[in-house]
């Protein structure tokens, strides 16, 4: 509609200004030390939430960060959509590799550059602007309720709780995300599945200390060695995860969901040039789409041992630690595949270490149906503002709680990011395109007619 | 004799406190911000030679830390003892594990707990002090000059430089260092070789950035996984390095060598007991102290990747470090094994990642004669203060500069150290038992005294 063409145009400015400052708060969920800053923001987004137009916005307090509830109802008896996004971000390390501070959002070719731009406060704020369009304009058909967590990026371990215990406040006919990618501006696309996640922390004891390295080195196992041999034998020749039982549960996908995929446009020689690999690396037998998409996974994340600091220091350290994650697909279990990883991990553990392993979060992976009435609002809504319809496809992430909006509240979930996948989402220099902002922006008033109307 | 004895009774106390005041200054090599440090320890060094009755004490600076040369010359026609040692320590990370602060020194149970208090203050200290007895009781037959360097835990890059352009300075009958172990007080030993070095880092790049690893992860060679992988890859399932030619220059020990070494007291329950591990690790067919003194060995002495922080973080890291350290013995070569190291990890490295590697230090392996003057001094200066002659012993430490002393100086090195293998060298919680650091200081004036003889 030309109205709420014209609202953004005139108010454009303002919009962009009013995200670099909600940018400019250091909403790490992850460090404790920052739960200050936890709270500044949930109380800015509830600010901005009520400047935009909501009747009601409140702060749940939780046993970890505030979730952030907001709503604006017309009328009781027209659809509801939920929109679901979390206002809290990765650590930014390392810092080094950002071309600017991570806290102080710069716009350079018409990017803005700042964690959490794209994840999630860039893609949340979309739909604020997008509310206080349709309610300036006086052209809301529906009602829309808001729920921005701030325990995303640390595996959402309050929300369920919540979800739970505040089933009637929640009550809608579908849940709206923006936290997920497009293909690009010129080939859009929706997110029809997640996968889940399994992310565990192992540490490899054998010195009861630190040890010299040359009075000890060759007479006693080195904790450092036995977790690289560990993690080297957790994928095979084929880099096939060789964990018995890991692959059991996974939904194989039909040739022709395999042939649908395959005509997702993919150029391989751009995907290596933009990582700038010489070759890619993955499961044999399967796409590079198909590995991120419908294949499991197990990463890590993360490793350190030993001596880290400059220069030379010749120990046998007494402890080792790694990081380690698995994407999983339908019909995996995260549980169980937890348990899985930790017990595979002791089981391997040679006698001369002590391994000890634990699980920092987990998510449940989640395919949406095309044939929803969400899902319809919003492949129409992009062929509104793109001009083509949108491409179904799977994506590699997680978030966990879809499979949670689900189960508590029967409703279905549809995916509608306005990311790419080059965004350097938990990396340095974090992207979000203008043009996608604008563009969601301009995207979501049409989603909330369309599933109105249906 | 007897003098000695009443010296170092009347003045126990000063001895120890002025070792203390040593202590305190955090001399760590390795870092650049403790430069300051490094020169106000050197200066004291320096001062403390002159207050014991040097007649001469110089700071050589060097292209890094500098270089404190004394000497007390009482005929130059008598034997000269060249001591070294190093007043440089190594960085004393990790922090959390020390009981005390590690600049702190603290006497617990007749141990002095502190970075350096064994390796190697204490131990130069001992010198510094056994001068000041010969000098003050009058009772010096021979000349004794001193080298201490302050790069020492580096890896000694100045020192050959220095040694070169200072042959007539240093020119002496012996070196002396008490920069090693023995087995214990009541098993007194004397290291008759230690072990080379070739010390190096490995830098794996996978992508050019970090990557979220829902998103890539399954697609794209993770640096941390491959590097697991490579150093998997380093020994077999015997323990023995697996790296084509690693072996080849290794002088084999013969069984009846090996006879003899399996002679020296050793107590497998109670090192593995001490180390807190169920099982010991190694080369198949060899002792715990075979698999210390007479082989080489590789260890892994850090590793570094992606998220190390608190909590979790889904990264993909774009790279991944380790520090790697091979203790080398005769005929082995530093830079001829420093060379396989380097080409071996590359040639491994798979193509879908880059591979830097390059030197930190190394130094050559070092055995040094029974037969010698010095090996005899040192022997009866013992037996003269512990009742028992020395086991001679293979160290598994580096003591790079050996080799180069006697290749430049054309003289024998004796390695008298009194410090124990459990003295914590480079770990947290570093002692240095106050009844080897006085036993040092009564028996060094024997040495002099019997290689003045010879």
């Amino acid at each position: 509609m030309q109205v709420w063409k014209d609202y953004q145009e005139k108010n454009k400015d303002r919009f962009l200004d009013e995200l670099l400052q909600l940018l400019r708060i250091p909403s790490i969920s992850a460090k404790t030390e920052h739960k200050p800053d936890m709270v500044k923001c949930a109380e800015a987004v509830k600010q901005r939430l009520l400047e935009a137009g909501a009747d009601k916005v409140e702060l749940y307090p939780t046993d970890g960060h505030p979730i952030v509830y907001g709503e604006k109802i017309i009328d009781p008896s027209k659809p509801t959509v939920l929109v679901y996004g979390h206002y809290d971000v990765q650590p930014p390390e390392p810092l080094n590799l950002w071309k600017n501070e991570p806290f102080d959002p710069t716009i350079i070719n018409g990017k803005i550059f700042a964690r959490g731009s794209c994840d999630d406060k860039g893609q949340v704020y979309m739909h604020v602007k997008a509310l206080e369009i349709l309610v300036k304009t006086n052209t809301l058909t529906n009602n829309i309720k808001f729920c921005i967590e701030g325990e995303e990026e640390v595996g959402s371990p309050n929300l369920g709780k919540f979800v739970s215990a505040h089933k009637d406040l929640l009550k809608a006919d579908c849940v709206l995300i923006s936290d997920s990618a497009m293909i690009s501006l010129d080939t859009p696309s929706l997110d029809i599945g997640l996968r889940g996640l399994s992310y565990i922390e192992v540490e490899v004891t054998g010195p009861n200390r630190d040890l010299h390295s040359g009075v000890y080195g060759g007479a006693v196992a080195n904790p450092i060695t036995i977790l690289a041999k560990m993690i080297a034998s957790l994928h095979d020749e084929n880099n096939h995860i060789s964990i018995p039982g890991f692959y059991d549960d996974v939904l194989i996908s039909s040739d022709e969901e395999r042939a649908l995929m395959a005509k997702a446009p993919f150029d391989e020689k751009e995907y290596r040039e933009d990582l700038g690999v010489k070759e890619l690396w993955g499961e044999k037998g399967y796409s590079t789409n198909e590995r991120t998409g419908i294949r499991p996974t197990l990463e890590l994340n993360g490793i350190w041992g030993g001596y880290t600091g400059e220069g030379a220091k010749t120990v046998l350290p007494s402890k080792a630690f790694a990081k380690i994650s698995a994407r999983l697909v339908p019909n995996q279990e995260s549980d169980k595949i937890t348990t899985l990883l930790i017990d595979h991990l002791q089981k391997i553990a040679p006698a001369n270490v002590t391994v000890k392993a634990s699980l920092h979060h987990g998510g449940e992976p989640y395919v949406t149906p095309i044939d929803s009435n969400a899902y319809k609002a919003a492949s129409k809504a992009i062929e509104a503002t793109f001009g083509k319809s949108p491409i179904p496809v799977r994506g590699g992430g997680s978030i966990p709680i879809c499979a949670l909006f689900e189960k508590e509240l029967g409703i279905k979930i549809v995916l509608m990011g306005f990311g790419l996948d080059s965004d350097n989402l938990h990396s340095p220099n974090e992207k979000f395109d203008l043009a996608n902002f604008y563009k969601g922006i301009e995207t979501i008033p049409h989603f909330h007619h369309f599933f109105a109307e249906m």
